[in-house]
């Protein structure tokens, strides 16, 4: 059954019928699609195109058809091109042909741009759930970590001593960011497009911020041609996913380099890592590779979205079609992701003695320069003078705490004896006490903040 | 000039340094940069790093080489490797060393991201009047065209009638969600990365808050590692101008086919059309086609941004000096772009008739079927009966109107004489009078919304 | 059953072993992980590594597992990782422990990538025969379309009259340049990794240009390293289904434009086209904008891969599993594409008199240059009174053709009798018979190459 | 001046003028716009539009103009709207009036699209030479690294040991397929658009095919409207570059990974490596994240131009001039990376001695399992019972040659006294000989076959 083709005198061709189908990807939106009807035909019936009758027997129709569908018993028809006519189809098997006066003023236009926002409302407080799950299990092992100290990086090459509860949550606020943007990317999904018809408005007086109101909407839309060709909120949902999946995967390449044997620091459980076929000592880690690998798959998806949406006029396209497959696989990719990232990270040991042994005293030359700053020195000039000090022990192969006070001296005259209390990591971490620093009560209140947002 | 060199014994091979360097795309941070420092200088004399005459003077300092960066007499040399370095290196030559007292507990690191925050919070209200203008132009032109009635299309395909006015108004919709989603993130870009160091936070007690708010930013960064890596701001203003690069693209679609001989609804000043080298005939829609063209660019840019970012573990990666060409080029491009196209808009001529001519009573079909449902039909049934006389229409090459009231009631007998009532199109336009309708008081209301969101 | 296990004390938390699993992606390979399983167990028995009798009866229950999976008789556990395992395990079920054997000197790194690329190789073909079918539809409509004249467009404008024909070829060619890519792309894939083992090569003697031989493949890959992490096959194909996919679209998009209402050249079959759930009379060409949408999509997959490898270190990583899903969706969107694009092509009806209608004598403007070329008037002068022409008589509201003699002598006096001659389409067509270009003779030599290149 | 506007009566506002204007870029084109003209002059002279004076007359001009681009001493002017017209602009200038001939039967579509190919022939041998240079230095590395073992790693995990050489070989054969596919791409390119007009071909007899060759070009177009609008091979361009942007940030984030301090395998010469302004010890390997971070730009300019062709109908629009930046920026990419990647590898130090002490007797357990494959034993099993040693080892936080032979034979009987002469990292890279694997007289073999291919 299709919902037109009174004007056809040829059917459609079957692979072309194929191709067209939405069905395989729009079932996904039963229970939206419902629930749409629902609203609509209260709508018809406030606005006097149904009778009271009429709309209590469709209104029963719908929960049943609704009824089938969640459970399973509801029989998908090869002929069924859409989900929006598999549910008229069997309304109309079930009540007769009163089921042909729900489609009044309404198009399949606004139904599926409200289904599928109807669709992404219900579905994006489990994703911030999970994104808050992600989050907890940071805060947790930061809380954990609050005495640990480890090497920090830039360009990967050893940097300053950070603490190591400071390093986890440098991945819990990006998180946060997305979980922003994710709720502000809803509140401009929740705008109804039902009532605009196929692009010009509906044709009888309809109390459209009533059927907002009655679908959890904010607003109706303003201008029923945007109504039913805006996909903004598609692509901002693939962006937020997109950006999320990068987040993830910077974490990931983290995790991937700090599991290394060469690095050390966090050996993953058993029950977040994988073997070779071929080589038994194999541990690999391989959750953070899907992760680095999937946010690939997640560009990719809003690229395509972006690239269908240029290439269209104004008004209602079959293009448009096409928005459903990346957003629900971006959608599932993020839930299936995030719990089994959340317990990798949950479950893994941490190594702070390989953390404390890579942190040379070539680390400390920052704090070596600080110490001649406090001497009075410009910071440029400390700097230079700290850079020959690391430059001397490296040629002589030596650490940069076992030149000798003579060298030091030999160096600049401000070198004295005190010098070599510089290269104390925990006292360099300590001294980076301002807001957002790497200091222990720094973090400590960086912990408080975070608990507050977590709630 | 550089700022490190002191470990070193070489010097950075030609080729490395031209591919090292970043001051052909930095220098537009110059006066974003002379600014950080002047914050950054009054937060270290507070701090008691510098004295009050340490702190004056730097401050006299940066405020010479402001004022020769603004007026042109800078002259940068060879050996700056980027505009923080040239900064540093001029206040040097002015105030001789206690120049080198400026980057005490600062980093490059913390200092670009700061500069590029600070440009883009600078920069994006002027988008934001760029964007409001065309808004501008578009709501002028629908409220010259309340009266002007023209085919609607979906799959362009004629669907229905509209009000010109209201198809003006769908372009101005879109660029609402633009500004309103450059807002929330600018909100989210005026977080303060200044005083995070490499990476670890900065060793003294500095006031970030303090610092923020002299900067103009809501709040300091909370975690100093990520504040280091984080251009998530860099790629969400990516995507909103991606995104309003799509919206134009779309617009720009609709006015190639308006303009073109076949629609002929639309004819643009010569101020804004370009003529053939070959042909002399022809007036070409070269500003709409350009900006249609480098809509893909924008989502170029976004992409390989995103693309850049995915790659990176956290914390500061040299990676990241690729963030500043592509939102530099996707924020020029935006600038040219929206004056020119609020210039053709304004400046266009309407040929009203020809919209007129192009609405056949075909596109009445939807109310026939209307006119059914009113007379007691089930909506699908009616729908069939009203594409029945569609084909037959079409099978003795007729209009949809010129069918006789025979034919009419042969088709079904609810048709009868005042069945051709219904091929005006000014009435079908003023049935659609629900919120977001077409109907000229559903319109004249969304113009009123429209101008109270413009101030 | 997993590949690995012996050094692992816990297991897989079931949300990641279901986020690691590929069996619903890889088990389209099933057909070539069994021919190459079968070729390795003939490689090993080369080298000694499996007597005779072992590598028969591997052979005859590998043959077994291949029928079965074909027959659709094969039952996949839960517990199948993927399917390589999942054709180990059922080896085992039917020969024993001697199936244990077959593993020997191969990892998963290398037998992955070979059956994909197998895989690509199987498939190709298939994707070149569809193209050939498109560009035999396109021959076709050419063929019947030598006698009819068409407007030219650039900048969608109308430009110069073309034949029909030769705006069919224009289609033609790029599909062409798709097949040779295709072709290209297949040579290099032909290189075969198998033999390479986890990423060190193979531990036996293995003969690995007679396994390439064997399996089809040009050659055996020179390097065990790259051979396990060489992705490059899959981006190739990616980019030439991409680009194709752009092919499509802008066929399409012609398609739509030419089948509106407005230009009206085109009328689809009812085979292939698609009404309107609300508007009984829309006939609508969802066909081709489903070509246009999915040629973003097609971009999307290709971005996707491309952002994922450039994450990755050398040597194979996890991120590599997420290859597969774009492929193989890039290839199915293309098959189910182009026979219903074909189809939709062969059945369409042409209405050259709307064609015809829509050249008009502005068109000819270039050849009134011309004319004055030929009386010895520099083209760039001549090229601007035509266009003084062009200007006077839009003023008047005229066709070009309909300014009086007496308005041409004004105009320049090289203007003579003659010049009307001009406005004949017919003879402008005929005039660019140089290779390449539009007239008949020129056409007709281009259908003849076209022809030779469907073989 | 403009190479139009006869039709106009008003000007382009400069707004639109600047938008339009594609000097900027496209003087880029200069020689080949010269190249392009002499040859269609002389084209214009066989075909007897101009005489053999009028044709020497236009040669000679156009000689001159082109000597004055590459001396510099060319002056642009503010209303050159592009090269094309810079260039007549100034012929005319130079030899008056009979400069207007030159344009005759040639439009800016087919010469820009002759241009651009041209460039991209030009300019393609010095890329080829750039990753041919790569290649060499890889090479060379190579050589260097016949007695070197070092860990291979998958999933960034300790894997197998192999040959340093093996490795350096893993990136030359990935840029062997670049260049390849430059080469295939460039044969492509080199397909002749001039003479294919605005659209519809010449309207004289030009004789394309001997122009072609005048030009280098192997053919001419078969089809004139698909010539102005082919931009194949600006996409095939740069996905080429996107792919060989992979390789390189491939091998970029290998060569900041092993220069790591964790890592220890290279360190880059002073030449090559920067500080950082704050830490003073740092060594940072900018040049390779460089080359990381370019390749998301190098993506991102392949998607863009994807996008914007997908939005096309055929023939030229406007939207085509985006197509050269992208390339432009491109190619400068590749070739100030190239050289630089190519010296900082020539001139980093090996550290054999971190490479051998990073192989543990783990990474033997392959050769473990192989060793009881040896004893009869199927794969499968011993690979299990060499998982379980690996296990057992760990426990005991032991190295896995450090069990004792009683702990092995408890494992399995097949473990005796010999088993302990597997844990030689030489015997295991040894036993991988066949073709493409890591033994040292493979990996000679493939020296020379790298050799024969640089020539």
């Amino acid at each position: 059954m299709t919902l037109w083709g009174g004007r056809f005198s040829g059917k459609l061709d079957p692979a072309a019928w194929e191709l067209n189908a939405s069905l395989p990807v729009d079932r996904r939106l039963a229970d939206q699609d419902v629930r749409g009807s629902l609203a609509w035909a209260g709508a018809l019936e406030k606005a006097g195109v149904l009778t009271p009758e009429e709309g209590a027997l469709i209104r029963q129709g719908l929960a049943a058809v609704g009824e089938e569908l969640r459970s399973g018993a509801f029989v998908f028809q090869g002929s069924d091109e859409d989900i929006h006519t598999a549910v008229e189809r069997r309304l109309g098997e079930l009540i007769g042909s009163l089921a042909g006066k729900l489609h009044t003023g309404r198009s399949r236009n606004d139904q599926v741009a409200t289904d599928f926002r109807l669709w992404l409302l219900d579905s994006l407080p489990a994703l911030d759930a999970a994104l808050k799950g992600m989050q907890a299990a940071l805060l947790e092992r930061a809380e954990a970590g609050l005495d640990t100290l480890m090497p920090g990086y830039t360009h990967l090459q050893r940097a300053q001593p950070v603490l190591l509860a400071h390093w986890w949550l440098s991945h819990f606020w990006p998180l946060g960011r997305d979980r922003e943007r994710l709720a502000q990317a809803a509140e401009r999904a929740a705008v109804l497009p039902l009532g605009s018809g196929a692009l010009a408005g509906a044709p009888f007086q309809v109390d459209r911020h009533a059927l907002a109101q009655a679908l959890g909407f904010r607003l109706p839309s303003p201008n029923s041609i945007d109504a039913v060709s805006d996909r903004d909120f598609a692509a901002e949902f693939l962006f937020c996913a997109a950006l999320c999946g990068t987040h993830l995967s910077r974490l990931a390449e983290a995790m991937v380099l700090f599991s290394s044997a060469e690095f050390g620091f966090f050996e993953l459980s058993d029950d977040y890592a994988t073997g070779s076929s071929l080589m038994p000592q194999k541990k690999n880690p391989d959750v953070f590779e899907l992760a680095r690998g999937k946010a690939g798959a997640l560009l990719g998806w809003l690229t395509g979205l972006l690239a269908t949406l240029k290439g269209l006029p104004s008004a209602y396209d079959k293009d448009l079609q096409e928005d459903k497959a990346p957003v629900f696989q971006a959608y599932d990719t993020l839930m299936v992701l995030l719990p089994v990232l959340a317990g990798a990270l949950r479950t893994l040991s941490v190594h702070p003695e390989r953390m404390r042994a890579a942190i040379d005293p070539g680390m400390l030359a920052t704090d070596l320069a600080d110490y001649l700053v406090a001497k009075g020195l410009p910071f440029r000039q400390a700097h230079e003078l700290a850079g020959q000090a690391v430059r001397q022990a490296a040629a002589q192969r030596k650490a940069l705490d076992a030149l000798s006070l003579e060298e030091y001296s030999a160096i600049h005259p401000a070198f004295e004896g005190d010098v070599f209390a510089v290269f104390d990591p925990q006292r360099s971490v300590a001294r980076r006490r301002a807001y957002g620093g790497t200091a222990p009560q720094a973090v400590r209140a960086q912990i408080e903040e975070a608990r507050r947002l977590l709630g």
